[in-house]
């Protein structure tokens, strides 16, 4: 699955990743109106209302991107509803040739860790059936809890050809209060980005490893020293576009051969309508708003790698 | 909540919690097969396995135990079938009583981290109503990401006046990977459990934190330590029984009023019935076996207390 990511990549020449991360104040208004006229103020009517944002942003975009990245507790926090939509959204990207990355940044011990491996990644045994839960291509994985934690997911990456993306250095403010704490002189992110070195050694595809790992867009001097440490993790890299990243601190990240890194953005692409430079197109299109903004981010990373 | 959780141990005299991850190799075959032959073996058939199983556990065991503690990554391995039937037990145990922790483990940042709270312990506006996802009363949170990452939890328990636990020092052999680096001398776990403490100070019921934390009974002397730490933290025991640990390893989770302390047992518990010591009660009767653990390990862990 690294390997189609970085055909995916190749093919459109955009290492972007869209994080359908959908809030309803994201959805525009007639989108939701037209959902609760048909199923009420209910979680049917949200997700529903979730459901016609994601599919209009996916038809707009999918020709121009690798790869999606659907936020799970966005879906989660509308219950069973709202994770019927995470799924169908799932197999709606796949259908549509993208790969799909599930920000579901789970973690647990052995067994349990397994478990979540199963069902976003694997198959589940039922009597003499198996089937997928969710189904994604890669998961997003906490290392809290160690090895434990993270072979499980592991096993079940080897068995599917999957891969997962290991939280080493997170792109919010406060990442620092544990991450960035000091192990024998060097930070807690780096010993964990050693790990993810010595995880993803034994599990190659082509020229990456099915292990990747999770470094903030907001940290570029940080990125420099992990894409060191791990030359081989493919480096998912939020924080781009809101969250204050720019296309120049995005270089550190990326490898000499322009591979091993994705940018992610989520509301500077789902809700680019909202934003002034892409208001012209109105709330009505607010899918044509989704896809300038991608072109805009393209051009954005490939000017400032280009000029490295 | 958490002094309703007190108050639930105090009535039962257990401090104790069990654990429902209803694995199928734990199910007895009867069950199983009455749900296949209603469903087939598909996910719907696995889901209500598991719910028949956990209806017959918590029917027998509600009366002895303050709490329960679903593993959602054992539901969720049968993806939305699993989850309907986690979210049924969720309902099931607080009508009979019981006061749910979410075993989740969630945890992102900001705007992400509010969305799980919203899901499993708060209520998603639509329009101009509210609706609860999935409802727990305390659910388990990963601390990796920093204060972003946790305070979107602590305000929605907040309003809702629920609690968290977060992960400090888990029960798992590769826990110290990361949790026991030192830090300025210090482990991080312990780091984190001053973090903890801080986080709980503004947030208490009558005499403890609506904010916890999980360390496992696997490592006592560091319970000890944690224990001085956030003296006003409620600590999640996991490790009791199939993990190894035992009745006396539990004394120095608990503050001297006898309280400050759960321990949860899983396996232990829920597969009493394919112990050797419960195997009388035969796997028809495995509900039996259940109660007759849970009275065992309430002996257990009281015979300890009174002794010290």
């Amino acid at each position: 699955m690294i390997d189609r990511l970085i055909s995916n990549i190749k093919k459109t020449g955009a290492p972007i990743v869209v994080g359908l991360d959908p809030m309803l104040k994201y959805i525009p208004g007639h989108v939701k109106k037209k959902a609760y006229e048909e199923y009420g103020e209910t979680l049917e009517g949200a997700a529903e209302a979730v459901w016609q944002f994601n599919k209009e942003i996916v038809d707009h975009t999918y020709d121009l991107i690798p790869a999606v990245k659907p936020q799970i507790a966005m879906y989660e926090q509308f219950g069973i509803e709202g994770l019927k939509v995470f799924k169908r959204t799932v197999d709606y990207c796949k259908e549509k040739g993208l790969v799909v990355i599930g920000d579901i940044k789970r973690g647990d011990i052995g067994s349990t860790s397994e478990a979540y491996a199963i069902g976003h990644l694997g198959k589940v045994q039922v009597g003499s059936r198996t089937y997928a839960g969710f189904d994604e291509d890669f998961a997003t994985v906490n290392p809290y809890l160690g090895s434990d934690g993270v072979k499980p997911f592991l096993e079940v990456c080897r068995q599917e050809k999957k891969g997962i993306f290991l939280l080493v250095k997170t792109s919010n403010p406060s990442s620092g209060e544990f991450q960035d704490r000091l192990i024998d002189g060097r930070p807690l992110y780096e010993v964990v980005g050693e790990k993810v070195a010595e995880w993803g050694e034994s599990f190659m595809g082509e020229s990456y490893s099915y292990v990747g790992a999770v470094v903030g867009a907001t940290y570029p001097e940080m990125g420099k020293q992990l894409r060191r440490i791990m030359p081989k993790a493919y480096i998912l890299v939020p924080g781009y576009g809101a969250q204050g990243g720019k296309g120049k601190d995005l270089v550190p990240f990326f490898n000499e051969d322009g591979l091993g890194a994705i940018v992610n953005s989520s509301r500077g692409i789902i809700a680019a309508y909202q934003q002034e430079q892409y208001a012209k197109f109105g709330e009505e299109h607010f899918g044509e708003a989704s896809r300038a903004a991608v072109e805009d981010m393209k051009a954005d990373i490939g000017s400032a790698l280009g000029s490295r």
